[in-house]
């Protein structure tokens, strides 16, 4: 029997994409002011739509080649669907959609900003959070639309849309995968490319443009202030888009696998009101549910006063998100209670099954949503304006750069010790609470409000740019004092918003990870083999070698922005008195490119380590997949590891060096004395923030592509090394567990007692094989065997156990 | 039978110091200059000496409590002997015994040297290695002394002097553990405290001195110059020495650690000519002849040439230095041959029992020279002057300090690729060769020159603090032309000596997991387990966040240097004029007071955390130790990769920073520009190597004591989560495997067979239990059992598997 449940996260996410059409519409319509405005923005627009076509392009090829590569894979193994080449290309483009979709509004928003700024800060404000809703919805709803659609078709198509077997949902979840793969790799170049982009861009601009020519920043006769404008897009709004839009995926994924792992260990069937697959349909659910509460949580974000300052609009944008927090945990209750057996079976190591209450998994997903808040809020006292780190660093600038550089750095590393004791008590109190399935839900949990996240994190951005506008085209004080205010709590969304992805990315590559091992059909991953132990330090390394290769490539691409911007000063006539145009696309074309070209090498480290790790080990331990498991499983351990603390490090110091340098602006106390912009400790806090720059908007954001993308290759490749392919008759509803217990029975005698159990489509048998020693003498072996069901066996075992 | 082989270790080690003695008679016999020269070297020897003091009496205060919780462990675990005790002690006094000899004859040899340099070159090499050489060898003989002389009495305390059984033997290795964790937690002390001492006062020295008063540096009129040429003695001899010692004992403790196993599995018991411990006394024996042919090695380093260049003084040091490690290579191919059965039999994962030639185990240990020799050249490759990677760096410094700090923080990040992958084949290869024994000997072999490599390194700050003494005596420009020279070449042995010190301190961390996981008794480590992954999380984190606490310490040390610099250069009357004599004294007890008060928080870090996981883990999980051992398992892997990681990327950033700037002395070419010392782009330079100088000084070299302390830590916990703990009576002699293979026999059938082996005292028992499920059908399980020896039932085993 299918149940209607399936259709609600399609149906949610319709009522996202409608709610967000609507919302377009309605932004689209405001006046997009005049003159100036309209052209810059609309340089703008057509800057950040040349990068979009250009890297679509150089995407396509990516894609068509691991299409290729997959239809190899799902040739050579049994169990990979070649429908998985299909979703990996409907992944692709739906990522792309939304990115396309997300950039467009906000270039479009962001001069709507500038011109409601000139009426009121209320207006503005709810111009720049539409734009962002519309793209929080956007990515959203195609994510929860494309993953859902996806999932039910191959559901009818491989199981006919009624329950069969755990093994065959598991080959519907691996073609499943591919949504996700497609999904992540676009994620992957969009984060990079979109990182170097905008690095690039703003360096040079500032380099020739600032510093060699004396002009200031957004002006618009600088040829690289429009390839700058359009980098805030490119990498704030694309790149964070693609990124959440990638872990939500990939996050809902892993839970399906695990709710199927689940129902394996309870049996390989369950009876309830979802078509017996209640707990793979659950973290659908709870995203679907969660753009409902996003679309109501964006309608409280608003302002009434003019006068309001700062605090009121984080406010507003604060109960906007408390609110949908809020809403989700309460629909977590709801849906856990009524989709989950009311006990659960679950596999725990060392501890065999054991009963599970569906209420647990509602206490992950509680502290799922907590992590989420709690490692923002960490973020924020390591970065925000004002925080007793970041006035640290103020104080050191006094010193030097050095010094105020040793400072930023110091505050990056220690940031990661409130922020990885809070990552491991959640996996460890998720998985206590309810297996690795606890882990997914309570990610499935925070990714629910990505909408909201999403909405709050791309309001930043586009206020930042409206402001360049109002600069640029010599506006009013008052317009640029308004969206100043935007900006300023922009700063700070922006901040708590990088410490939500780094949480998702982590908690999804976790559930990632658990999936995979399941995948794998491994018993585990054992560090103390010498093969695992040194792809623990590869994976290690990968995460600090990505990062610098980001970091030097956005020195490469500042280069060459830097030659044409000299070049066209020294070529175009009258460029500098304001008769002469300088040619914006130009510089627009030169990122782009640079961006590009740089992407690859760090692309190929991502996909290249994960494959040339399996093509060693075959080579060296040819059919011990088990073994090629437990080594590309340590590669991932290693990866995830090692990104997350590099995450953490780069994007905290180069948030902390960044707001160090703004205190300036307002102007700081030093030693006593009042210090301001210009200030030798101000230029010194300038250097600190040039390191910063790539830390927080190239290499550190790409952190989390690299982990999800890293575990997600491994999914993919998992069946490859999946037990179920040499026995792939044999896995056929047969299941066979090893149990050993060592039960010393008395001083002098010792007993070993191995368990064999063989699950045949529910009828269980089990072999207990007994051995005694006594006072050294000769073994003595004794063998039983008990049959039923599960249950009746297990109680049986209990017996003896007793004995 | 005891073998007199047990004996030729400290037959050896007394060679060693009894040529060191000779030795530093006759440096000490050397002319020690006159007047201002020897003013100043009074002044630095009692700085030295008063630092070390000020160091003893507090560590006394630790060794006390920290004996006292020993004390405690020994009493609550039956296998854990009081003496543990008395060899923690021990081990603290050799390692601080150690330290004060080797900074006694560094601080007498450096104006030693100075007054040679005013003859000759050949005269000053001879010197300053001269009285690098005593640090050496004293440093490895009483080392192997100690180490060897203790193992000799608990074997005849605990087993009278002849084997019984692996397990009296694994009671000694764990009491002579507790010698090894008192040299490391000295080596913590001495490595953080001397650390932070030598940056404190180099950068108060600069920042007063240099940029306040205008001085040059190594002036005599300021207060702070004795306490920065202290710091190098401090830091470069004692805590290097410190380091390398522990990474000795730790070494040669855990290759007899996994000797003992290996005994273990061929039965527990083994016929040869050394008492049935072979391969528990090889690597002793190792160490022993190491210490010859270092002694061999330092004869050879001489030059006749008085005008030859830093070329040749290199080619000097690298002829003694591969002299001694060729001799070491060939002393291994006959240790082994002579000292290993002619075939071993290893337990290796999921292939059970193994036949393994020794010849493998020599294999091994040429991997193990290979790699201490590739990774120190990788170390001068990323750090060397003139090399690509310093030269980008010195590029970089033309756009200012901001892309100078980011190109040396990229090269330091990109110098790990090499540097793992190295390692990590290291682990895999010697493992495939020899089990974790194989990867213990790599590191006792590598380990087997430490006398050759300190010597190296000690004449670096000999030869520096040399020039020191030149300049402010005063003295004609040949002489500092001379030490300038040796110097040089010392910046060289110093990066390359880093490169050495953190391959051991890998190498030897890994032996020392490998052991611990012996001691414990788990079957490995199992990052899937949630509990585990979280602590791999903790233990990554935790390298990051000392790191970031030793970088602040230097940076508060030296605030409490600038205060008092600038309170001498107030309150002393003529002091800047020369009439008025700086208080040195003062400086240098403000330096240690520093140092010391700032080492507190990261040792704590350091020794707390695995005591407070284990304590964690009891309260959640009560008695299951296995567990508990699993996780402080997962923690010391994090620690290992992630401390390996931030070691290489801060010396090697550090190194390249340094070597960056004193490019330019000589002048470099920049954008077609010959750029000298005074230029903008070397004040960026200098920017990068202030942040730099904590990097390769302090958290970096830091590193390495943290992971080998972690991992010691460990092992001295291991027992108390011992499985021979709770089944101390099963483990004698018994010893149950099980194998589980999967052998499908056809397209319809599934066939899984485990096999149970049970071995009492070499008779073995294995019980075979097939399952067979044909076509959906019922399973049909079978029962057979095969005895004999050993040897017998796996002949039998292979003739059923073929069926």
């Amino acid at each position: 029997m299918e149940s209607i449940m399936i259709y609600v996260p399609i149906f949610m996410a319709i009522i996202g994409l409608a709610f967000m059409s609507a919302k377009r519409a309605w932004v689209l319509k405001q006046d997009a002011g005049d003159g100036k405005m309209k052209e810059i923005s609309d340089y703008i627009y057509e800057g950040a739509l040349a990068f979009l076509k250009a890297e679509y392009r150089l995407l396509a090829f990516f894609v068509v080649g691991a299409s290729i590569a997959l239809a190899g894979i799902s040739y050579v193994v049994p169990t990979t669907h070649i429908l998985i080449v299909v979703a990996f290309i409907f992944g692709a483009f739906f990522s792309a959609l939304a990115g396309n979709m997300g950039m467009k509004i906000a270039t479009k928003t962001n001069v709507r900003t500038t011109q409601a700024a000139r009426t009121s800060l209320p207006q503005a404000l709810k111009v720049s959070f539409g734009g962002g809703t519309v793209m929080g919805l956007g990515v959203a709803g195609l994510a929860v639309l494309g993953l859902t659609g996806f999932f039910i078709i191959l559901f009818h198509l491989f199981m006919g849309g009624i329950w069969t077997s755990t093994e065959d949902m598991t080959k519907v979840l691996e073609t499943l995968a591919g949504f996700s793969l497609g999904a992540e790799s676009i994620a992957l170049f969009a984060r990079v490319g979109g990182g170097i982009y905008t690095k690039a861009a703003d360096v040079g601009a500032d380099l020739v443009g600032k510093v060699e020519a004396g002009i200031p920043e957004d002006d618009p006769r600088n040829p690289a202030t429009i390839a700058d404008n359009v980098g805030d897009n490119v990498g704030d709004v694309a790149g964070m888009g693609a990124d959440l839009f990638g872990s939500y995926v990939a996050t809902v994924l892993a839970a399906m696998v695990l709710g199927n792992y689940v129902i394996k260990d309870m049996g390989g069937k369950i009876e309830d009101a979802f078509g017996g697959i209640g707990p793979i349909l659950l973290p659908m659910a709870i995203a679907g549910f969660g753009i409902l509460f996003s679309i109501i949580g964006t309608m409280l974000v608003k302002i009434t006063d003019d006068n309001a300052k700062e605090a009121q609009v984080q406010k507003a944008l604060n109960i906007g998100n408390w609110v949908s927090i809020a809403l989700t945990a309460v629909a977590c209750y709801f849906l856990v209670g009524k989709m989950l057996p009311e006990t659960m079976k679950m596999t725990f190591f060392g501890e065999g099954l054991q009963d599970i209450s569906s209420m647990r998994v509602f206490y992950a997903s509680l502290i799922g949503l907590f992590v989420g808040g709690a490692i923002s809020s960490v973020t924020e006292y390591y970065t925000g304006l004002g925080t007793k780190p970041v006035l640290a660093i103020v104080q050191k600038s006094s010193t030097g750069a050095g010094t105020n550089v040793i400072a930023g750095l110091a505050t990056g590393m220690i940031s990661t010790f409130p922020t990885v004791l809070l990552f491991a008590a959640a996996i460890w109190s998720t998985y206590a609470l309810a297996g690795f399935y606890g882990v997914a839900l309570a990610a499935s949990a925070m990714m629910a409000t990505t909408a909201m996240q999403l909405a709050i994190d791309a309001f930043g951005p586009i206020s930042d740019n409206a402001g360049g506008i109002a600069e640029m085209s010599e506006l009013p004080k008052e317009v640029r004092t308004r969206t100043d205010i935007l900006d300023s709590v922009g700063n700070t969304t922006a901040a708590t918003g990088k410490g939500f992805a780094i949480a998702s990315a982590a908690l999804t590559s976790l559930a990632l990870f658990a999936a995979y091992v399941t995948f794998t059909g491994i018993d585990g991953i054992n560090i103390f083999k010498a093969p695992v132990l040194a792809m623990l330090f590869v994976g290690g390394m990968i995460p600090v070698v990505f990062s610098a290769l980001a970091m030097n490539s956005v020195g490469k691409a500042a280069m060459d922005m830097v030659y044409e911007v000299r070049r066209q000063f020294k070529e175009i006539p009258g460029i500098m008195e304001g008769t002469g145009k300088p040619e914006y696309g130009k510089c627009v074309e030169i990122s782009t490119k640079a961006a590009l070209r740089e992407m690859m090498l760090p692309g190929i480290l991502t996909i290249g380590f994960p494959i040339a790790i399996v093509i060693l080990g075959k080579l060296v331990y040819g059919d011990n997949n088990q073994l090629i498991a437990e080594m590309l499983g340590g590669y991932m351990a290693g990866v995830t590891v090692s990104g997350v603390l590099w995450a953490v490090f780069q994007n905290n110091a180069g948030g902390a060096w960044d707001n160090a340098k703004k205190s300036f602006e307002a102007g700081v106390m030093i030693n006593g004395e009042m210090t301001y912009k210009g200030s030798d400790a101000h230029k010194a806090a300038v250097t600190g923030d040039t390191v910063g720059d790539p830390f927080k908007d190239t290499s550190g954001p790409s952190m989390n592509i690299l982990i999800k993308l890293t575990c997600l290759i491994g999914l993919v490749i998992a069946p490859i090394l999946g037990g179920h392919v040499a026995g792939a008759e044999k896995t056929k509803g047969v299941n066979v567990e090893v149990i050993t217990t060592d039960a010393p029975a008395s001083k002098n005698t010792s007993r070993e007692v191995v368990v064999s159990k063989t699950n045949v489509d529910g009828k269980v048998s089990a072999t207990i094989t007994t051995t005694m020693v006594e006072n050294d003498g000769e073994p003595v072996t004794q063998t039983q065997t008990v049959e039923g069901t599960e249950a009746e066996v297990n109680k049986k075992l209990e017996e003896l156990k007793k004995q």
